[in-house]
């Protein structure tokens, strides 16, 4: 049977949207595997524009749904129309979108909130113990998702990880091949970006996260 | 022995720039065969911007080095700096970019001309036998680079292969899943998504072409 999967974008470009190898990585090994999936945004302005050459911030404005849609060719709808009950899984790629445009980590750390509607969606695919995939900085919204005691990823690094604790979840030092898995919750993590030094080295862990998230909707069949 | 790559990029997002998937996928397919690439692109404003989301154009003005860097991560150079003695083959992968940013083809169509510095550097790789692979609609630059008589392909478009054979090139009618190869000029060319339904139909052709690209630079190994 066909798996439906939700798939979350926060812009389009690493430094202020959704980071774009580790989306298209994704969307690749979806459709590989024989997913069926849909993209979401939140129809919302970005924090900010970064010029991806000069690492400046640009005098523009520029809205979340509208630069996914450069990611998803067009097929990219609000976050507000998603509902966990017409998907089996969930899945949201890195990039400081995700720090930046779905949640304000970026500015706040441990004292961030995610974006009401995002933060509903994913709340309900947990409620549901629906499998939820969460790639690169990702997992720093686990703890807000899923509440105290979650275990996820994102890589090494000590101020980040820090902050995850902070927020009441349980960090795992996690190669940039591998995925941390909470086997209770059906959350899987994977470090990608926060550690990969190569686009191969980022598709590894990613391919294995994907891999994992789709055995995990298969446990409902049995 | 490393082969180094020069990719030609041409924006960011299929409707005014490089198609992002088919870049990703190239960027991808050539990290995992141990390939070292360089991303290029012109220092030149898109013909126009593109929603995405409502396929209409946006009034506002974007530069095609600025963009590109988002699928490059910031590792991307002015054309005018790239030099095919630095290389051992080029690709450019599609979007509407290779039509309106590199080329004026999208407009101009058989009478259209070539970015200067992207000709520039398309020829020498040509006049060198350097392989060269063309992803997508890229191929309408072929007869322009490599002059009357080149073989490729766009897929099976009636229009844009009649334009191809109008501006002197021998048009093949290809399989998404496959390639098509100037034997003589050591340019592959494959259709992507001119006739992908889908982001793993546009990796198989891609694949197939960057696995032949690198093959051909190991001709003079030898």
């Amino acid at each position: 049977m066909t798996k439906k999967v939700a798939v979350i974008l926060s812009g389009c470009g690493v430094y202020d949207g959704a980071e774009i190898h580790e989306s298209v990585i994704t969307l690749l090994r979806l459709d590989q595997r024989g997913a069926q999936v849909q993209c979401f945004a939140p129809d919302v302005a970005q924090l900010h524009v970064i010029n991806h050459l000069t690492g400046e911030a640009m005098p523009e404005s520029r809205n979340v749904l509208v630069e996914s849609a450069r990611i998803a060719r067009g097929e990219v709808k609000d976050v507000r129309e998603a509902k966990a009950e017409d998907f089996d899984a969930l899945i949201v790629p890195g990039g400081f979108g995700a720090a930046k445009n779905l949640s304000n980590f970026a500015v706040e750390g441990a004292n961030c909130t995610v974006h009401p509607d995002v933060l509903a969606l994913a709340e309900a695919f947990a409620a549901a113990c629906k499998p939820v995939g969460l790639i690169c900085i990702s997992p720093a919204l686990a703890a807000k998702i899923y509440g105290p005691g979650v275990v996820c990823t994102i890589g090494n690094d000590t101020d980040t990880s820090a902050a995850v604790v902070q927020m009441g979840g349980t960090h795992e030092d996690c190669d940039v091949h591998d995925i941390v898995e909470d086997t209770q919750r059906k959350l899987v993590s994977t470090p990608a970006y926060m550690l990969a030094t190569s686009i191969s080295e980022a598709a590894s862990g990613i391919y294995k996260l994907v891999d994992r998230v789709l055995e995990l909707t298969h446990e409902d069949d049995q």
